[in-house]
């Protein structure tokens, strides 16, 4: 499955298997496995619907991720009997709530709230956000926002991110030492209030194509820098994402597809 | 499936759809799609057991492709009943046999006879053969054999294959004005008289792990030049080739593993 371009191995099993970590090195492997971003395992919850756990293509297990969180929600509501269009997926980082949408295709995703304060994103700032604060890579200077949703982003504002030298920067940015735990980084351009361009390199990844959560962090903050609204399409390399960052409860909500590619037994 | 990290969906079929060029494209994609070098079908044949037709990532169709033909050889002997050990495969280069050894797993596959002459292989060059002939392209010189396994090859001898900048040089060369069709290009290296080291970057698709053609045409182009005997082991990036270029019948004999991954059904 892959949700605009960030593609998932996604199964449903009663328990992990050992090594999950192994497996989904040698399953996510482009050439000699299936090749994905990550193997994700549909788990039973006790606290949830479901559970997932996802682990990346380099074995590394992240917290959350948006984009696989709507193939679970889609996958678990086609095939599990009984599955309504309002779910609970417990994830590392808590419980997720998700809503189907057009039939089972698109997903509302809960979100939760932004993390902003320095030491909590983790950054090695104070203060109870770190708004457009300066950082240095390699002699080029940047301004960045940090925004954690339940994983740290740096979010910065370019003048055209479509044409940004991402695989260049992003690398230097994610292992500053301004972030004690690496981080995501968003190269965003405004369109308008309720536009944004977003390129992504994601922290032990790369650049991909989506990150569901460094599109909430891009809006929540273009929020906190007066350039955007709070209802606001991100455009992605893979596809676009609808993020509303509601003022009612302070929650972000992440709208878009889940799709489908193939279905299939592992034999490797 | 795999041949040594040369990646395939193989897919069996009463005949081609309609533009296979475009689903290949759309299937080989690594995020939107399953993810391959190459989409193969396996059709029938009224001159061989079955025929076999490949469309690489980009939508090109090569004439014949050796990892692919150990894949189709193994998919078939498992999968069609009353197969035997023994298979003419139908491409569009003309008939391949192959055999199966180790219960399946590895074939050896008759190359048929290398294509020595400079017009035919094609390249600009008369002469019978064209060995060690001076190639220039921005400003660096090379000394490249041609040969021409049913599709054209450059083989370059340096001093350390394994570490050669072949992204750099592979598509310099393969636009050469000295090879009117294109050329694929394998960089080499002679460790003893029984084994080299290649690196290929394949015309119209870029380095890729194993290039079966062009193992053999590698040790063609070492026998030609008096650098390794005719029955050699050719390591590549993605595992091992036994290559034999047979003296009693002028044909080139490769024997290599052929790797199921996962089997499933397209839904995308």
């Amino acid at each position: 499955m892959h949700g605009l371009g960030n593609d998932f191995v996604v199964v449903s099993a009663a328990a992990l298997p050992t090594e999950p970590e192994v497996l989904a090195q040698k399953v996510c492997d482009r050439h000699f496995g299936a090749g994905a971003d990550g193997l994700v395992f549909i788990l039973p919850s006790h606290t949830g619907d479901c559970a997932m756990r996802i682990f990346n293509a380099d074995g590394s297990e992240p917290e959350q991720c948006g984009n696989a969180v709507r193939c679970v929600a889609r996958y678990y509501y086609e095939r599990i009997s009984g599955a309504r269009n309002e779910m609970a997926v417990e994830t590392r980082a808590g419980i997720q709530r998700v809503w189907l949408e057009a039939g089972g295709t698109r997903v509302r995703v809960d979100m939760g709230r932004p993390i902003l304060g320095g030491k909590q994103i983790p950054t090695t700032l104070e203060g109870e956000t770190v708004v457009d604060q300066p950082v240095e890579a390699d002699g080029k200077s940047f301004r960045f926002t940090g925004v954690s949703m339940g994983n740290p982003h740096a979010v910065i504002f370019v003048e055209d991110a479509t044409r940004f030298p991402v695989d260049e920067w992003g690398p230097r940015l994610e292992t500053h030492p301004l972030f004690p735990q690496k981080t995501n980084v968003e190269f965003v351009t405004v369109h308008s209030p309720s536009q944004l361009d977003m390129r992504v390199w994601e922290r032990g990844v790369g650049q991909t194509w989506a990150c569901g959560t460094g599109a909430c962090a891009s809006v929540v903050a273009g929020v906190l820098t007066g350039r955007t609204r709070r209802n606001v399409r991100v455009r992605l390399k893979g596809g676009d994402l609808d993020i509303d960052w509601r003022e009612e409860d302070g929650r972000v909500y992440m709208t878009g597809p889940a799709t489908v590619v193939f279905e299939g037994e592992w034999l490797g």
